[in-house]
């Protein structure tokens, strides 16, 4: 961390300053210019608060030269995190694919396309109980139940399930869930954050819609630092100005950069993050290409009952066909270290 | 809202369709051209979940004539909302400014801010004591202590109180606290959306940093849904590429925009919105020119001790010449109506 | 095209509307609700001017539901074009890659990268002579003595050579060039595509760091209104709040919409959407999954003399590896129609 | 300046680096901690290409401490710029509005709207001969003829006449026209801005769309550094993810940052930066009492013929209503300094 001061800083609020960054631990190299002094903090800085910092009135600038966040870094912890969902394994070379519908609606529906989306190679089952919606008058999931008709699916077909929380009061009704998502919503939710990192059971934390990369990574700092290392991080499309058919703008370079900078998982939303079901395929390919370590795609199973199904759902049949189509490109898929 | 079918749509699932729209209460009004079908829904389409139309097999294209919320919208409550803060009254010609320190740090400091603030004019006064904080090593603000300390400064000086609230299980908490803050970051908790509609205390509803207009009217929505009509909005700055110097980008024309569509009163955060404590004073005469009902402005009392301040904290006596300028301005700001 | 009239239009000035409409060759679906009366124009709506419309004092709002763009619009133009460079092909399962410096700085240089690029299997020689930089201070390129040493590459390795025109009045100097590039920051320069329109040599047009898609396609529009076809797009990042490590957000799922909407080759551009040179390999081999036609990349030939390369150049061996990995995956790419 | 240097550099290419500094005229403060060495670069860096340093093998990071631009920096320039138009200044306190229809459209109609605006108050006269559109069918403006009827707009009323030009090739139709407007697709056509920097008319340059701040200040620095030191910035609004009634988003707060940063005088656009007229009234007030140098505002005069105008233009009378709140508003607007 690099303090640049004011041009002639008071020296008596220097001193004061010197020392407030020794009690810290750290260690200060002075560089003193004829314009301005500059102070290099060396040690472990992911502790200061750099706004903090910033307001001094001595201050004429703060700048980080290392990052952040600690648990979720991977200078500190090189090796890939492999995250273990009940047997089946995401990160360090494992690749998974998650599916299932947009909402849970019946016991028919999700045990069908849990049987589907198992039989085209997806590994784990996804759908919504707890649903957040812009409206309030718009449908907001079974919620209790949704997660019931989850636990039949999965008593069904052996896979595990991941579904959504939305506050954690909500917590108890995740007992047999074997993955808990964070919506894009609620990533800055940070009471929910502690409360999660507080129990074991991995999180699938989604980047918010107008979230930084650092930003994510401080919110899964959130969660270990309560003590869960398994955090599978997701990216499922950012808000810009282009609004063009896709609903958000897929930024799949956050995977070679989350990999670079974190030891954790990274998985890729298409369905979100284009919003129409024929871009999925193509957006499939390019992040398992890109080296992503798994997918969670929507597919629906009734497409004559088209009025509960998003438009970003692919049918069963295309699931199938983006899974062969994902299998097959995988070998060539950018390998990172 | 128009719905625009595909060419060669289906027949029976055109029928299926209009079936499904005329149980909802709703006319249709259809043109049919040589090249598509439009169908246009005529009543209340608030209740319309625009995504399952648009999911539709046959559906092309849906499109909003009218906006998604009700209670919030002007067109069905054409007169400005004036909500009473015990007997502080905002919206409808009555300009409050809500001011106080970022974080609550200690009696001595939130009642001497707050007896300063009021002798400058505020009328409430704000103090955080659930801090919200990007990394989980920041300091995370006094939490209950805090808001017993506000009790305090409300008792010594009769300003009612704002304070940012952050799960709905922090709610009994909140018993004696006069406007119940909701922070960007929880804009779309729609959980604890829903649980501040459920009891009658004002909510002040910050905008998301990348959240559209209409997002944060469906915000207020759900409050109101729920049977709370007293939400006070609050533009503080929106996520742009611009980062110079200002931290987000105010958008002040939220004001004229969000006053035409909605009759919820409106206030401005310079603060958090420039996050540099000298652009303060342009930008909240600025906000009170374009018509804002109120301000809220960081205020801190203690520059020696300038480690606990934000350096978009205005001192004492710069926060009274803001005040000042903003009394000069507001006989000459814009008017609705 | 959908035109929503104001409760209560004129019905003079409706009748006026309708005739404007109508000799435009346009027929008209009239659909006349309680609340408001909507007309559907039917027929070639892409030199209607939707801002005149929308300006009308009886005038709701207008929505296109056709795109405004024709010449380069796949609907009327369904066969993906080829575009053919001095015998090199881009477009319709045509797969070309493009590559060289930064900067044209010696013959010697250029020379050496052009054997180099050429042996990894780069078809088409880049190199900047005229460049467009943030400061007048900056390196502004060799200008026409660029040219000409592009033009000595070229007669060695018989590569065609590609390279940045920044105003019409340099057209002289380019009649050697094979193809010309459009940079980001002249996407919108009207006058210079204008002049583009009227010559025949193939253009290579970058999307804006701001623009949308459909913005993209309009200059290519303008490009081909005048009667030149041979346009080839390139994605080469967006402006996005996200600055984290990569300089731009690249926008991948660009290439399957432009796909879907135009019958133009579509090529990446990964050195400057990510500009950092160790994220090119994950990108190029994303972007060829996902059905690119080709891809434009950096190299430098001179790391010891580092001061003169982009950090988002290769090294030859490092470009080297990336063409192994593109070639090795587009076997799997996805693929349109 | 700050240079980071990579853990375990190479200390011959550090020397190598440290001579290349000194060669460009600048002391070197080195700082050598644990972990990194930090160099500080002191004198005039304006002329160091940041992005040749970032990219050398041994440096980690660069960071700018002093701004890239010199002759539009307040620091070296600290009196207000005030521009002189024939006889009208603007500036240091003189405050401006330039007024008129978006398109010169014929005699009657330019010369009208001239007289009614400068009845209003208005000081200059703005109208399109040339104009930038998206789309190459939409109107592109009288051009030369456009220009011949300001000239005569400006006979009739002495008002100064302010223009678009799109290509320097237009200059010499120029020769009676007073301020030379760069619009914002323009900002970084630097060829345009270096022919604009070799003339001495009073150049208006508008910020592009997704511009930063800085950018705008460096397109400023073309032009200067040319000798043309007559520049006017303008704000017209930024692009964002808010798309809500508003065309793009009015950054108020660039009027504070700007005249901090710079000498020059800042004009504000309300009627692009809102794309409605009803706006335009909210958003003047707002930007006089922001401390801006003037407005820039669309005109039309003959709202029966509406087709010809656009949805952001003001009838003269709505005109003369913004002139009169402005004038009121403005003897309480933000002064620096």
């Amino acid at each position: 961390m690099i303090v640049i001061l004011k041009q002639n800083a008071d020296s008596a609020q220097l001193i004061q300053l010197e020392n407030w960054i020794r009690e810290r631990g750290l260690d200060i190299h002075k560089s003193e210019g004829t314009n301005s002094t500059i102070l290099g903090l060396v040690g472990d800085t992911s502790k200061i608060d750099i706004d903090l910092l910033g307001a001094l009135e001595i201050v004429e600038n703060v700048k980080r030269v290392s990052e952040p966040y600690k648990n979720a870094n991977r200078k500190f912890h090189p090796m890939d995190t492999v995250v273990d969902v009940n047997g089946v394994k995401i990160g360090g070379g494992n690749f998974a694919v998650i599916a299932g519908p947009c909402s849970v609606e019946s016991e028919e529906q999700i045990c069908a396309i849990a049987e589907s989306v198992k039989a085209s190679g997806a590994v784990m089952l996804r759908g919504g109980a707890f649903k957040p919606r812009t409206s309030p008058y718009a449908f907001q999931g079974m919620r209790g139940e949704g997660i019931e008709l989850l636990e039949k699916a999965k008593a069904n077909t052996g896979l595990p399930i991941v579904t959504e929380i939305m506050d954690a009061s909500q917590l108890p009704l995740f007992e047999n869930v074997d993955v808990i998502q964070v919506g894009a919503r609620n990533m800055q939710n940070f009471e929910l954050l502690k409360a999660l990192g507080k129990q074991s059971k991995p999180i699938l934390l989604k980047r918010g819609l107008s979230s930084t990369i650092e930003e994510l990574l401080m919110s899964a700092e959130y969660i270990m630092a309560g003590g869960n290392e398994n955090v599978i991080l997701c990216e499922r499309g950012i808000r810009t100005f282009e609004t063009a058919t896709t609903r958000n703008t897929l930024d799949l370079c956050a995977i070679p950069v989350l990999k670079e900078r974190s030891h954790l998982p990274v998985v890729i939303d298409p369905s979100h993050a284009t919003g129409v079901a024929r871009l999925v395929k193509p957006m499939s390919i390019a992040a398992a290409a890109a080296g992503a370590d798994g997918l969670i795609i929507e597919v629906h199973n009734n497409p004559e009952k088209a009025l509960c199904d998003g438009k970003q759902s692919l049918t069963p049949e295309a699931f199938d066909d983006v899974m062969k189509a994902v299998e097959a490109v995988r070998p060539f898929a950018y390998k990172f270290n």
